[in-house]
This record gives C-alpha cells, sequence and structure tokens, in this order.
C-alpha cells in the first residue's frame, strides 16, 4: 500500500511538495531517509545478521528496533556489489561471499522480496543490478536486462504473498549514462505500474553533468503521480537540484559518514573539519544560527575537537545530530519557498 | 567551599543521608559518582590533552563539557600508576612518559592543585600515592609518608591560590590493609582539617574481609561532620555495605566498563551478560521493572544483543543508561529506606 498526494507543484520546475503514506503512516518530500518521518534500513546487513527469520520471531524490524513509523528496505544489491567477495552475476540473482564470514549466499529477486517481507518493511526495492562507473554500453545493457526481469519477477512475488494491506514496491532504474537505456528501462518499469520509481546507479562516479543529464531526461519520462526516488544523492546543492527536477526522495550515508570523520555541514556549499587545530580553543558552536541539539546547548567547537582527538564516542552522536539536522533543515527550507 | 549537612542518621548503623553543597550546586549523599547530580573528571587524562590551559581559555571545564553542576576531578595519580609508563616515585611528586606519546611529565603535588584549579573543580584530590596490593609494611609505611607531606604541601598551595569561594579539597587516606597505618594516616589528615576525607587504595585486589576491615576502622576514626568518599567502590553489594560504614561518595568504572562489554546489572547480585546467544530472539527488555530509558523503551534483549554483535555504538549508549540508571535507584532505594 502506497499512497502519494502531491500537495503543490511548482510553476518554475518539476518541485513538487508531497505527502507519502504507508502502512506505517506518512511522511512529507522531498524527504531525506533518517529523520524523524521515515528511515532507510539495509536488507544485506540485516540477512547475514541477525537473519530475517529472527527479526521475524521479534514480530519485524519496527518491533525489533523500536520505530513504529514508516520504514524503507533496500534490496541489498548495493551492498552485494559493494560488500561482500566473490560475487558472480547469474541470470536468476547474485551469488557471493558475505563479508563477515565468508559463508556463501544466493539472492534471487524472489528470495529479497521474501526477506524485505520478513522485515516488515513498509516500502521495498527489488533486486537490481548496478553497474558501476565506467562501464560499457553492452554492460549497462546488460544491468538494464536483468534489473528489468528481477523487477518483474520481484513484482509476481510480491502479488502471490501479499492481498490487501500490501507493502510498497518501487521500480528501479538503471542504465549508467546512457540515455535511451534509461529511457527504455523507466518505460518498461512503468509499463508493470510500480509504487513509486526509484533511479538508481548515480551518484557512483560519474561526472555531475552526467548524472543531471540522466534525471533531467527521467523527469519528462517518470509519471508525474509516483513518487521518485534518488539513491544515494545526499550533498546539500544537489539535493536541492533534484527537487527542482522532481525526487521527492533521498538517501545517502553523507551526514553520517562526514560526522564520523569529523566533519560537520555549515552551509549548503561549505563544510567544516572540526580537527583543524586552530578550533582547539573556539568557543563557538559549529553553527551560531542552527538550532540543533548540539549547536542549541554550546558544544563549542573546542570541545567537539577535543572529543575526536580522543576518540570519545561522544562525537559521533553530537556530529551526526547536527548533520541529519542541518539536511532536514535544508529540505524544511526548499518546502517553505 | 563545601558545606556538609547530614540530614539523618541511621540508629543500627553510621549510614547517613546527608546534603553537600559546593561551588556549583549541592548534591545528595550517599553519591555515586555519574548521574545528576555530580560528576567526576580525570586530571590525568585532561592534563595530557587537550592540557589545563586549553580549557581555562575555553572558561574551565564546567563550560567546556558543558555541565554546570558540581564536579569532582581526581588527582591523576591513581592514572599515573595504572596508565602512565616509566613512573617515578620522588620526594615532591611523581615523574612519568605519557601513555599517548611518551612526553616525560613531572607532576608535583603542588602542580596537581594548579591544574584542577585551572580546570575549575568544586571539589579537589591532592596528589596521593596509592599503593599496590600486596604491598610490604615498608612499602604502604611510605605510600603514608608521602601521602600525608603531599596532602600538606596540597593544602598550602590552595590557600595561596584562593582566599574566599574556593574550592573543596579532601585528604586521602591510604595505608593498604594495615589498620595501624591507615589510622595514623586519617588521624594525621585531620589535624590538617580538609573539607572532607577519600578512601583510597582498596578495592585494589585483596580480599573483601580486608577491604570492609580497613573501613570499619576508619568509620570510628573520621570525623562524622565531613563527608567520606570511597574511592573506585561501585559493585552494588559494596555500596550497600559502605554507606552502612557511614560512606557518602563512591566513584567506580563498573557501571560503563560492564556496558561496554556487553553485560547488565539485573538485580543487586545478578549480572546479564548480554552476549549469550540465547537472548538473540528474547522480547524481554533487560528488567521488566526498570524504568530506565532503555527498559522503558522496550529494547528488547534480544535487540541489544544484535547491537553488540554488529558492533553499533548505540549499544554502549543504551547498556551504561541502564547501568547507571540501575546504581542511581539503588542509592535511592537506600536513601528512602
Amino acid at each position: 500500500m502506497l499512497k502519494f498526494q502531491i500537495l503543490k507543484n511548482s510553476r518554475k520546475s518539476s518541485f513538487r511538495i508531497g505527502k507519502i503514506t504507508t502502512l506505517h503512516g506518512s511522511f512529507s518530500t522531498p524527504a531525506f531517509n533518517l529523520g524523524t518521518e521515515i528511515i532507510l534500513a539495509n536488507t544485506y546487513h540485516l540477512y547475514l545478521r541477525p537473519g530475517e527469520k529472527n527479526i521475524k520471531k521479534m514480530n519485524g524490524l519496527h518491533q525489533f528496533m523500536n520505530w513504529d513509523k514508516p520504514l524503507l528496505t533496500d534490496s541489498g544489491g548495493f551492498q552485494v556489489f559493494s560488500l561482500a567477495k566473490m560475487r558472480k552475476i547469474k541470470e536468476d540473482g547474485v551469488e557471493f561471499s558475505s563479508h563477515i564470514d565468508g559463508s556463501k549466499h544466493f539472492l534471487t529477486s524472489e528470495k529479497v522480496i521474501d526477506i524485505q517481507y520478513a522485515l516488515g518493511a513498509d516500502i521495498m526495492m527489488p533486486l537490481d543490478y548496478c553497474a558501476t562507473y565506467p562501464c560499457s554500453y553492452k554492460e549497462a545493457e546488460r544491468a538494464v536486462r536483468l534489473t528489468l526481469a528481477w523487477a518483474r519477477r520481484s513484482r509476481e512475488r510480491l502479488d502471490k504473498l501479499t492481498s490487501k494491506d500490501r507493502p510498497a514496491l518501487f521500480g528501479i532504474v538503471q542504465g549508467s549514462t546512457f540515455s535511451d537505456l534509461r529511457e527504455y528501462c523507466a518505460r518498461e518499469l512503468i509499463k508493470l505500474n510500480f509504487d513509486g520509481y526509484a533511479i538508481g546507479g548515480l551518484a557512483v562516479g560519474e561526472p555531475k553533468k552526467e548524472e543531471w543529464k540522466i534525471i533531467r531526461h527521467l523527469d519528462k519520462i517518470l509519471p508525474k503521480d509516483k513518487p521518485r526516488y534518488l539513491m544515494g544523492v545526499g550533498d546539500p546543492e544537489d539535493l536541492i537540484t533534484a527537487t527542482k527536477l522532481g525526487i521527492d526522495m533521498f538517501d545517502c550515508v553523507l551526514p553520517t559518514r562526514l560526522a564520523r570523520h569529523g566533519v560537520v555541514f555549515q552551509t549548503k556549499n561549505l563544510k567544516l573539519n572540526l580537527l583543524k587545530s586552530e578550533l582547539k580553543t573556539d568557543k563557538n558552536p559549529i553553527d551560531k544560527n542552527c538550532s540543533c541539539y548540539t549547536c542549541k546547548n554550546n558544544f563549542s567547537r573546542g570541545y567537539l575537537h577535543h572529543l575526536i582527538k580522543e576518540k570519545e564516542i561522544l562525537c559521533h552522536r553530537l556530529l551526526t545530530i547536527h548533520n541529519l539536522y542541518f539536511i532536514q533543515n535544508l529540505l524544511k527550507q526548499i518546502i517553505n519557498g
């Protein structure tokens, strides 16, 4: 189940403000994965540990991690390609060795749906094949062919598993930087009538120009009445640009990864590295005008610098809070014009 | 400045309920270091990084770490003995190499007071010599002699630095497991009229029987109208016993160290290791009757088990919250009879 209401359309761009309703309530768009309204969980990690069967025993992922709002799960495909060892793409899925213990696994498109269903996701992603950048036309063509085949089979599997009150399933557009392949992939997916459409395989190293070319092209093809999800994009300026091209949903590790490295957002195009030694006795908060917990409570740059140097884990918390607040706030400003 | 009010004396034991007022407000006793009312900071660590001069530039430790309630600092002596390399005890202090970069340092009793004064502590501890266990009578005698000399010099140094509104300074009783040395040390310290008395050099490996023998003996000697601080004790059953022998203040790494290892308090004599594989799908909280954030919010044992296995740092937070709450609650129960 997924309901998408467009509350406002921009007259100048494809930008829209919306509301998506899932089995566990609704969230506003444009939305960033981690926030107060919806979070994303990684199927690959949960499948390997603790295993979807154990999470099902614990009454599903919502109960397991004590989160009763909308929950999106990815297909695990991206992690298989980036983390797992000795992966092998086959016609009906992907074979790989666990990055934890080397154990062998074979994930078919059907199994990926079964796992996400056991986890109890509100929005699911089908297994897709994310080609690396750069890749040949032939390689991108194969990625599209497999992604489409798996999308169809995912759709059928979910239809079999559920009747009413079923979780939403998105289609994922692949095709690297080739506009014709992207268009073909999108049109084929649209025929299957998914609850929403994700754009995968971007922000994987290609020039920004190429990225925007593809998104602009897909803006003309993807149905306006369905949510659009740009996977793996989280840079502040990119969020602004992408919302103008009609993107409704985002996810990215950037805010947490930067925090782990002591880096915080200051403005949409300025970041501050708190490890710089001249900040050692800086009494200012990260940003005087920021209302996040970290800035509001006068945790100074000097103190944060000290926590990072001491590898005191409180720094991860304080910096992550600021970075996520920054992104949430940016989207709020975009929504409020 | 330190004011100690005894609000209630037990008729059956030396147990008392009190209130200690410092430059930054008051806290109830019996008290455990980390709680809502007072916290302890390590002079050794702060001296080495970021350095007391930098903290002074940041307007003192209270402002630096955003804590405006009472603050106790130790002398750093214990860390010098347990962490630093190549330490050498001299008549006027201790020479050692930093455990961080091997740099050489010499801390005199005067310098230790200067550092704590720069940090802005409300309650200070003088440099003391904590003998290891077991130790010979001669060694313990030397520890007492140096501890007393340093206590006198610390006292004089603080008198010179400050006039009114000065932080409190405790005397530390050493003497290992030798009752006569402990008594001698206590009586000499009492002559110097400290704001309170700490019992150091216990819980360092000696049998429990020996520990209680010393505390019982000192209960008869230490003035009833001054707070008593048992350093390094935090086991629930020990806290109960010690409060009956008139101890008012405690500090210990136990709640956080256990949390780091996945172990939580269940009852005063029962701990639970959350890493046990049979807890993998246990839906219960750590303790159904506990009102801490972790237990109240239904973070199940199965979920906590998973977080620990994944080395997800949220587990440190959730487990530490429970363990500290447990100790605070235990003391509350003791206070309320």
